[in-house]
């Protein structure tokens, strides 16, 4: 085996090319970076759990969130409704940042895996985009406590989102 | 509301006869109606999102909630992470009606199907116990749309459980 | 709450009417268990692990598979990857009974859950359409070993399936 | 091949202390790819679909598949359950690489993603892990198709695992 695989999501992307797919450096939509804060504020279930858009790059978002606690569980830590809904939004910008400016992007599933209790501060939530399909994006997102010592990885999600064009009432 | 409900889950397990488990009929664990309430009551984010808890029984559990524009995403629709946040808590009460009154649940993972856009005046989500094992529990979950007609399957969950005994500040 | 759900998949989608989608009892996609079986005989993967298609109905299809010691893992029981397939293959071709004649179906993801141990004489997998979308399908498996006494549940799985329509090389 | 792979979920550990958990530099387990090796050559499933073990490091284990028409869908395909089979063991084998020398592992559930149509002539698949708990054990892989040209990401999935000790019959 000769081929050397690389680090990062998105290092293994621009080795691949995906059938039907294409690279994410040939993609020009413009200003991302606007339409996700617009897209941002639009969203009231974030500012309702005190979500902040902190980064945003083509194929990578960051969504952190202060401790609060009326985000809790039973036992104090983090809800995992909540760390779902800030997951599931780093994702689904990140995919806004690599498909046309009209199209508009829905969640079709995802799956949430809770590694360890959310404890702290704060709180990182950051998307990334697997693959960039035509019609269907994956993206992966792994979440963060932050407080005193180094961030501890808390949760990990995989979305599969769809792409949606000109359908009326559901546009970006 | 009186019998129908869910043949499918329960049925598939008089089917049958899980390996190191045992029958759900066999499982005296006292007042766990109680217990969930208590449970529920601590339980911050629910509250902050609105949710009421409107049947337990054992195996099953509805959480129900009102539609709210905080808890909508860019389209005016429910967001997943509110969905999610719904449905874990209806599959981990439904858990605790199965497990010994001193023991507690933690959730390992979940993933949510989003079947259809969240809209509606209010929203149903039941939890079932699919598999109650010694350690690991598994609840499926749907959540439902209320409005004129009839109820919308919105979203599916499965959710893998694990049971906590004697933990320091992971109590029930 | 005067609503009344209904058991099993089946019932809960005549009761919903998603965006977007229709009734199962719209389509008629002519002579979909011929289809179903042609394509089965064309899936080597199948073959090879020896299943067989058991039942073909609109929205449910079983397959059955005898053990053999050449499907093991470690521990001498299914392997999850065999049980993987079966269950792929019975919802993807449920899937097949609810769309057009000349479309086919891609599976985009799923997920296994491993309820019991894989032991057994024989296994049923039996997939069902939980929603038949217009663009995407979702359909949830279960599978239950066979042998003395009755049927076991031993793993569940939900998968998202999306329509394909006209793309050479994937047909049908 | 030298150095470059994996930086991601490698680092993300560097980053993280998890709750209960340790460290996997803390791991001595002595001699974890001589136990890999036999646990794989048990492994009847694995031998069935031709897959061959050749990488074994701490917490990263990769297996390799030749292309054989046997192992396809109705399109020509690598076949999901396949792949599945190929992921969700090396994961698995990785798992084993981080575990006391008596303990072994069984797969709680797994989520796969089909990114890409599985064409090649060779196939890769690679797991890691993500959380080396003391009782949950969550891995992630990615599966690559070898032909002409770069390697293309085809596959990925997130698997949970459970460490189990002592229980007979269930040996590693």
């Amino acid at each position: 085996m000769a081929v050397t695989f690389a680090c990062l999501a998105r290092r293994s992307m621009a080795l691949s090319r995906p059938h039907g797919g294409r690279h994410m450096s040939d993609i020009d939509n413009g200003d991302f970076q606007e339409r996700i804060q617009a897209n941002f504020a639009r969203q009231a279930a974030l500012h309702t759990i005190g979500a902040e858009l902190t980064r945003v790059q083509r194929a990578m978002v960051e969504i952190e969130l202060p401790f609060d606690v009326k985000l809790t569980q039973q036992h104090g830590i983090l809800h995992a409704g909540i760390i779902s809904a800030a997951l599931d939004s780093a994702c689904g910008f990140a995919a806004y940042s690599v498909i046309d400016p009209d199209a508009s992007v829905l969640t079709i599933e995802f799956k949430v895996n809770l590694l360890s209790p959310g404890r702290g501060d704060r709180f990182l939530f950051r998307g990334e985009i697997t693959k960039p399909g035509t019609n269907i994006i994956v993206g992966d997102g792994r979440g963060y406590a932050i407080g005193d010592g180094p961030a501890k990885l808390i949760a990990s999600m995989t979305s599969t989102m769809m792409i949606i064009r000109g359908r009326e009432g559901i546009t970006g």
